[in-house]
């Protein structure tokens, strides 16, 4: 899709987004087996029931309310495929549906870098992403981060002369941490803000996830600065990888527990950032962000699965991620048959669709 | 060669070792070219006449004032290819022609793994290098380091109890810095110090490269902890590259000078070292040191090179090393009698052969 949706159509598209049990794979799916939102948001019911349980659909009340609170604070909603959608989040495998943008938007296509790492940072950590931050700006890049505490607080700081962009876990209005809300307000005017999430929800741990990977997602490059072991930076710098993104780390030394992180990305083959020239280096010769060529219901007829191997299906799920082909191989079924089984059963709550073509138990 | 030498060879063998210009290249090849150390010295004069100068040969005075000093001091000298000598620095192509060893030899053949750094060391890279010397220690390593200031005495203090061993420039007795001299005395006693010099002599400046390449020599791996970039440490790294030892480097924040070299030592291959078990597993599998299959002068007749290939030797040279095979190549000579003019050159001063087949002006 290359043009503009109709009112209606923008309409249509958010309803579908913000509809229980709908993630960013099964939308994919959904618009792709049928062609738009309304067909879609049609057939919903009928599938969910099929998939085993009544889905509720997101009310055209609630769709109301939410186009009047972002018009209110100014912010757009942008639309996967729309021109104005950024292209580095069209190149994702699917994309998120929406996101709703305060502030430059023009940013958003400006080559951006990300610079995420520990909330409780040290103060060397801090003047070096800071750092970082003003080089790459000075540079040309557009500085991405997370408007935590600690490293992305100092990566907006070193970013905003030059332009950052604070991509929140709850709506385009979601302060949070309180000390920030100074920061928040300058890069909402100089800078921009964006969120998958509708304006006014506060976030919770699970909207991180999905923050995080809008954050790789418009990013060329992520940088680590400080991150202990299992903490959020490195899902971020995992996401990125498997993006196609460049991933790079601030070594540190073995006795600070905040590079346990970051030397472990290293190891696994991050590049490894002493400065801004690392960065540059590692972005050297690449070109723009395409999209994808996405499998989803391939090219045979889909019909519709019968209760028998949507059960089969149902009952080769668990909660370690198997990927859409094996559940093809294991079942002896057609691809566009196990795909709609799978679409089914998310909606029922049933599955969880994961990006890159893995499937869990829900 | 693996019978002990009489006596009277080992004087032999020590007066080659000592005569100037015989560096451990020109020993070896002599050896490899004359059988004895006795038959090299009888044709030493006339070869390096040939070369362009006269050679002055170390006078049986020295010899004999070289292992009184070292019989005073209780320290014994080993003779590469004897039994006695340590299995990796027999490894080595070429080894050293002797070493002289003080206190427990018989650490020399135990696993050992080489611990360096810098001299002006922060407390928390010292405190590293103490405890992964005790860990290593206690896991049976040997903890191999140079008496230098900062890491290697830390280095070295972490390993005593499980058995470290001193790699001097100078004499086996030259205590630097002075402040470690309670720290040699202890290494002398439950330890073992290493030189490849004359016992008295003081080092200098152009003595630790060959140091190092003990250093290195001696140890399946060599740490680096801490290191200012192009340091004498990252020397010792380079050289335990090509003698096919285990590298590995701790890494440190970009804003600590010191972390420059280590941290670089990582983006070209050094394996990352944040404790024992990173060494341990980099050992894993890792067979024991076996003696190289030595090129010399290949299977040919050596014959003498006549003046006029010599010449165009000696002219192909510059202070940039070149590998012999290429001036084989450029003079289009059989190979043996090529590396008897650059022996014949090095005699005379006029050329310098390097490990690993180099060659460059002296």
């Amino acid at each position: 899709m290359t043009e503009a949706l109709s009112e209606p159509e923008r309409r249509d598209w958010l309803r579908l987004a913000r509809t229980e049990n709908v993630g960013p794979v099964t939308f994919d799916q959904l618009i792709q087996r049928f062609g738009t939102a309304r067909a879609a948001l049609a057939a919903l019911p009928d599938l969910a029931r099929r998939g085993g349980r009544a889905i509720k659909l997101a009310t055209e009340a609630a769709i109301d309310k939410e186009l009047a609170d972002g018009a209110a604070l100014g912010a757009r909603l942008l639309c996967a495929g729309e021109p104005a959608f950024p292209q580095a989040l069209a190149a994702l495998d699917p994309p998120p549906p929406v996101i709703w943008v305060r502030g430059r938007a023009e940013l958003l296509d400006r080559p951006t870098v990300a610079i995420v790492g520990a909330r409780v940072a040290s103060a060397a950590g801090q003047r070096f992403a800071r750092g970082l931050a003003s080089d790459l700006g000075q540079a040309g890049h557009v500085i991405v981060s997370g408007l935590a505490r600690g490293i992305d607080g100092a990566a907006h700081e070193g970013g905003l002369p030059s332009g950052t962009v604070a991509v929140l876990g709850g709506g385009v209005d979601d302060i949070y941490p309180p000390e920030h809300a100074g920061l928040y307000q300058r890069i909402a005017e100089a800078g921009c803000v964006v969120s998958e999430n509708e304006p006014g929800r506060a976030a919770v741990a699970r909207d991180f996830p999905r923050r995080n990977r809008i954050i790789s997602g418009l990013s060329r490059a992520v940088v680590v600065v400080e991150a202990e072991f299992r903490s959020g930076s490195l899902i971020t710098a995992r996401l990125a990888a498997e993006q196609g993104r460049e991933v790079l780390a601030v070594p540190g030394s073995p006795l600070d527990p905040r590079a346990k992180g970051t030397n472990d990305l290293i190891r696994q083959g991050a590049a490894i950032c002493e400065g801004a020239e690392d960065v540059l280096r590692a972005l050297e010769g690449l070109g723009g962000f395409r999209e994808p060529e996405r499998g989803g219901y391939g090219a045979g007829p889909a019909g519709d699965p019968d209760d028998a191997l949507r059960e089969a299906v149902a009952a080769l799920l668990s909660p370690t991620p198997v990927s859409r082909d094996e559940l093809v191989r294991a079942t002896g079924a057609p691809a566009p048959l196990v795909y709609a089984a799978l679409v089914e059963l998310s909606l029922a709550g049933r599955c969880e669709l994961l990006p890159g073509g893995m499937v869990a138990t829900a």
